[in-house]
């Protein structure tokens, strides 16, 4: 290990490499450290220089990296997070996903920063991590489980019930496009089909275990702000009480709730089925991630006429979202059941509720029909077809074969029209919330690297009077010189501040930090220099988050992608089709327009592409195709 | 005064219109403040809004601008400053100076904020300032005076020994094209011809007396930051025991020193006028800005052959280089002598002393004749007609009615090619640093709104391992992720580092803070804070700087400036004449792309025009020209 190697990190990546077996471990050295961080730069950064352009996401040549940040598994709230990456089946473009659990602090504490799977095992395996060590084991026998028997299995044979697992069930068993990487039976790497690519490799689960608390420069720096936050619950009250998804209700009144594939605007079961009506009925307590004090995470248990197993969490925002409101469906129960299948079985709630939702379009507009559906009458609203279509999608049976493959692939399939209403950018499905009443999250949608994507998107949403949560985003933006103002136009200023706190998202990807805790940019850099030793800056971190975008710009550049992929579906041009909320159609040539703004603050060209001088600025030139 | 006004702002404009004689006061709130801060972002606003484009800078419809800034008078080093701006009759384009002293606080303290001068008085006047109230004074009686006589005749009849003037002498009067505005006898607004500005309008002193200590909003917060200065004594110590020019030698042995006019690159004579050589022969003491602890100003005091008047403090850097190796001469007494003078008749001693050295390049090459210069043998090291063309200069008699109008229109006047190497940008003559060495310091000249400027471009010259001083650029700078690299080519990341520590510089000219304190951009935003009050960040300050930087090049592409003024005079496109450090001359192609870069990096297009999105972005698109 290097002599300066700063605190938070232990100068090690782990590679195996499943096709030979091969495991081996690489030092980092601290200058690397500190230019790409962690988390979404070290994905980056290993995808661009190892992963061949035009590889199938799915075979061998891809790679799955694991990555940690500086901070991942110091104690204090918003520190237990890690990435995942590959590049996406979903999209082809580059995709990384963040979780909380435990399994990040484990890993850190067994003595690594990054792990990077390789190659294809040829038959199912799962890996073992412990204090600096890794074993290939056999999982012959754990093939075929749900995620949470899964987790149970490995506990059990390795005599250690602190082990976390990364696992798939069978969804990403059966390579379903937008198949997840569950973390323990709750915790999702949701988006981007991570699933998939472990599932390609024959990959069932990495379990892990540590014992070596990863070190702090400056222990009394991290105990000031563990110190900040317990004196500032207020900051988070309703993410402890709630969970997400308790400003609900406003959300509908407002246009902000996706309604039947996002084809309508008012849905009265709302209030059936957000996260306060859910603490008064099904709740069975909260939960949360290591060293977290916000403890957002929703318990539930039910009985009838779905039983819900509360193993598997209750129903984030996005989840009731996805399979409540965007298929109709405001049967809270049902909406549960959804959550603990998907969870169960590994899939993205998002996508595989979106593909749903956009299913029952096709068949309301007639494009799909009960032959298609094997007699399943799949209609908004009805969520026992809901569910039974999960089961579909994650075994690939009858027409789950076709959505296991994406709202775009099955419009592709279908014609008729109807990819103006599949609901995503870059083949990845929308979020929760609705770019007709946001303009800069719909830029987000588009200009994101991994397609439509709420985690680095949601920006501007939060100006809008629809939330009583703390108000992070206001703060951020206020002393930037920007004033809220929800429903606006996207004019350069918008752009500008879209562009600054999409960048302070990605700071929190690389760091690994979560989105939730409310620290401010200023709080990023001394956290930073507090664990690391590092007289870091914020304007450092600002160059680090745009270098990182950069990166995965070039990645996508490489694969084909263009201005022509960063665009929204036609159904946002359009208002909703129930009149409600009818005045917020988007303008295509506005949008245009703010997206061509937002490459020239990017130092990309008007096809999307960074340029050259703006790839030597940020010191990765020799990460660009030769 | 509204309500919420933050605390170090008294909210109150001075508008005194010598024409009519008219005294009102305008009242500002706390959104303008925020919006520009002060100093040069209340000088570029109000220029930008009032002064009409192509007007005579010399003529009444010209305005004289002194702003402070929210720290301007709080008892803290670095917070004595304050600037002063017009359209520059030097330049023709915006001109700003800031100069500590105690006149700042002062004013601060009589309760305004900014003091507009409008018009032309039709007889000599001066303005005396004090507590709230304004009055027009006859100052028949002064003109023709002295600076040092000047405060003390206004003293004298005032009754008040505490007065601060800033005032002209004969230069001013005789509106020398960059005659400096003196505040007190020895501190200096020095560039761009304030003191001429001043002259035009029959203006002699502006006299000032408070008695209100602005307030800070969290006085513990700027306690904090005293205690922090005095903890570290060190990191200013070189200014506190020799001011400026101490590492002169080594300037000189690397290529900084500009030398006979920039022509040459050895001067031996160096190891004689330098700053440790001063302190060990002529110098009294040190003086200071209020409330400084770094006290950088050297006194001195000599009797032969030149007998120099203490009260006239003594030659900084600038002013040895431009008096000294820029005319050859290595009399440091001369030197003195002619820094006495300058200070004494209100002349900027870097455009006088370059304007001399370019005629005494002139006179060498035979363009310039004894015929000329009235029997004066005016040729490189020849002090005694240095100071008599200081004389000559300051009542514009003989040849020094030429030299008055600086050195780009002498060339124009002169010809046979002498523009190339009339050492200067928008007619503005060079600070003391070479760009040969500093390329990121040539394209700071380049593109500085008030020509070649070393107040805002003096970026990487302390990368050089030629300074002992503490290197307060370097600190800020690898936190950027940037390695000092002394003599590099100026590539993408050193332009980007470029812009970054030159908007730092503009944050500190619109608080106005003095460059010379060794605070970083977080302590700028956080003093910020506890003197205002605000949230405030680094990213909102970094977007300030922009916007002010923005504005300022607004003004000059409404008096017709464009790319073609942002260039070098061929002398630096060529090696020293003596052979000396002949490697070092820059290539025209690589600085034009890397002023390309910047503009691109600003916002602004190819032709050097901010772009109308960038305006929008700003909130300043109601500034621009229709």
């Amino acid at each position: 290990m290097e002599q300066n190697l700063p605190g938070g990190y232990n100068g090690r990546i782990l590679r195996v490499n499943l096709t030979d077996g091969k495991v081996t471990t690489e030092q980092i050295n601290a200058s690397f450290c500190r230019k790409y961080l962690g988390g979404a730069g070290f994905i980056a950064y290993y995808l661009l220089r190892e992963v061949k352009p035009g590889i199938d996401p799915l075979g061998p040549e891809n790679k799955l990296i694991f990555a940690s940040g500086p901070l991942t598994g110091i104690t204090l709230g918003g520190c237990a997070r890690h990435t995942v990456g590959a590049k996406s089946p979903l999209t082809g473009g580059i995709a990384k996903s963040e979780v909380g659990e435990f399994w990040g602090a484990q890993f850190k504490r067994a003595g690594f920063d990054a792990l990077i799977i390789e190659g294809r095992a040829d038959k199912p395996v799962y890996l073992w991590i412990h204090n600096g060590e890794a074993e290939i084991k056999d999982a012959a026998h754990l093939w075929g489980l749900n995620t949470k028997e899964t987790q149970e299995t490995i506990r059990s044979e390795l005599a250690d019930a602190s082990i976390r697992a990364a696992m798939i069930g069978p969804g990403g068993e059966n390579m379903v496009k937008y198949a997840c990487l569950m973390h323990g039976p709750f915790d999702a790497a949701g988006r981007g089909g991570m699933g998939a690519v472990m599932g390609s490799k024959n990959l069932k689960a990495v379990a892990v275990r540590g014992d070596n608390m990863p070190p702090a420069a400056d222990n009394d720096g991290v105990k000031k702000m563990v110190d900040w936050l317990k004196e500032n619950k207020e900051l988070y009250k309703p993410f402890s009480d709630y969970g997400t998804g308790s400003p609900m209700a406003r959300f509908e009144e407002l246009g902000n709730l996706p309604i039947r594939n996002f084809r309508d605007g008012a849905f009265p079961g709302v209030a059936k089925i957000n996260a306060i009506t859910l603490k008064e009925t099904i709740s069975v307590g909260m939960d949360g991630c290591f060293a977290c004090p916000v403890r957002c995470k929703k318990m539930v248990a039910c009985e009838e006429p779905y039983q819900v197993d509360r193993a598997y969490g209750g129903p984030e925002y996005e989840t009731i979202g996805a399979l409540g409101s965007a298929c109709g469906v405001d049967d809270l129960n049902a909406i549960a059941k959804g959550s603990e299948l998907c969870n169960a079985y590994s899939l993205d709630t998002i996508s595989a509720g979106l593909s749903i939702a956009f299913a029952m379009e096709c068949f309301e507009n007639g494009f799909l029909t009960s032959s298609n559906t094997g007699g399943i009458d799949l209609k908004f609203g009805n969520a026992a077809a809901m569910l039974k279509m999960i089961e579909l999608i994650a075994r690939r049976e009858g027409i789950g074969d076709l959505l296991a493959e994406g709202s775009a692939r099955i419009a592709e399939k279908i014609g008729h029209g109807s990819e103006a209403f599949a609901v995503q950018v870059k083949k990845q499905e929308f979020p929760m919330h609705e770019p007709r009443l946001s303009k800069s999250l719909g830029l987000g949608y588009m200009v994101n690297p991994h397609g439509a994507d709420h985690m680095d998107s949601l920006i501007d949403i939060f100006y809008c009077d629809m939330t009583e949560q703390p108000n992070v985003v206001v703060a951020d933006a206020l002393p930037l010189g920007f004033e809220p103002a929800p429903y606006a136009d996207i004019g350069p200023r918008k752009v500008a501040l879209f562009k600054v706190l999409q960048t302070k998202r990605f700071i929190a990807d690389a760091l690994v930090l979560c989105h939730f805790l409310p620290y401010s940019y200023t709080q990023y850099a001394e956290l930073t220099a507090a664990v690391t030793g590092w007289d870091t800056s914020v304007m450092e971190q600002y160059r680090t988050a745009e270098r990182i975008l950069t990166m995965c710009r070039l990645f996508n550049v490489r694969e084909g992608f263009s201005a022509e992929d960063d665009r929204l579906p036609a159904r946002f041009f359009q208002p909703t089709r129930d009149g409600a909320l009818s005045n917020t159609s988007l303008d295509d040539e506005e949008m245009e327009k703010a997206k061509h703004y937002y490459y020239h603050l990017m130092g990309w060209d008007d096809t999307g592409k960074p340029m050259p001088e703006k790839l030597e600025e940020l010191g990765i030139d020799h990460l660009a195709a030769k």
